[in-house]
């Protein structure tokens, strides 16, 4: 009796560090995938298809939406942004987990479309770690500095739509905690409901 | 900022190695304390009051019932047991997560007082495994072995009162299983909206 895998998503300001921490997850957990985005804009110099990026058309992107087969999408600067389902739950379907990092946007569809997915919410240690991390990027100007503190504001807001909120300290202990809510939740009567139905049986 | 410790039941049926899990799970997990329970019967030859029970008189007890004092409390043959509630709100205030190893009967009335205690149900490999368990347990007739069986029966008959269902394969598997579900409860979003309200004032 194989198990479906989890779908995860996690989330979080710029600057809480998920690339680093997916980087992490990736390597130190054999049955997690990470889902590949679909999107209308060009690839960009060493992109390739259905590695950083699914590339469609807006054409075809519609078609997927209207035919059901985005988790989640959104439009930024023109161009549409979304997760496909399909290679999600084949995955899922072979008992692996997936994890879906995107923004506090998509992740509300997905847990509206699919309540029994784990929703993880990353924060940095500190707002002045936040800030320092933002001005640390680059050479940008005050303004640009503001709106991204700004977004981030705006993405820690919806912190409330998620399941787990988890404090990245350390990448290491960070891990260690994500890859504990993965056992935890699998162990869910919400989902071990087949076990109860067999053992009420005996 | 200091957080209180989880409460935590555990129960299962006879059979299912609680007491094992119990043990190891103790020896391996520094910030846990298994909770006393009270009782009214006489204690038995080396049993110490506060170490293995708190013998109480049947006065007592009853004045613990009546002022609020006991987490969950039942009757068999007569005598009293439960569990104070003193001793875990001390431990919790202290940050330590405090165990709960008690009847489903019992597990109920914890839940319905404190709706955020998790509670984790134990399963043994198989109904077979259990069988086996009990029977090998001394030199009891069929009658007694029958009136085990379904003393199991009814207890996993209430395993949809609890949060997690662990089927016991192995001790280890078993105690690391537990130990992240211990990590993954206090990463939950209801545990941390102190952190959201402090992030949302920024």
């Amino acid at each position: 009796m194989r198990k479906n895998g989890l779908l995860v998503v996690l989330s979080g300001p710029s600057g809480a560090g998920k690339g680093t921490v997916v980087k992490a997850l990736l390597e130190q957990t054999p049955q997690i995938r990470l889902s590949v985005s679909a999107t209308t804009r060009a690839p960009r110099q060493g992109e390739s298809h259905g590695e950083h990026y699914f590339f469609l058309s807006r054409e075809e992107f519609e078609k997927e939406i209207q035919g059901g087969g985005m988790l989640e999408y959104a439009q930024y600067c023109g161009k549409y942004y979304g997760t496909p389902k399909a290679p999600v739950r084949q995955w899922q379907g072979e008992g692996l987990d997936v994890l879906l990092e995107i923004e506090v946007q998509g992740g509300g569809q997905v847990k509206e479309r699919c309540p029994d997915s784990v929703g993880i919410f990353l924060l940095p240690p500190s707002w002045e770690e936040l800030e320092r991390r933002l001005r640390g990027r680059g050479t940008e100007d005050e303004e640009t500095i503001r709106e991204r503190m700004e977004t981030a504001r705006q993405e820690i807001a919806g912190m409330d739509g998620y399941d787990y909120v988890v404090v990245n300290e350390t990448v290491e202990e960070t891990v260690r905690i994500i890859q504990s809510i993965l056992v935890a939740e699998k162990q869910k009567f919400s989902r071990m409901k087949n076990i109860y139905e067999f053992w009420k049986g005996c």
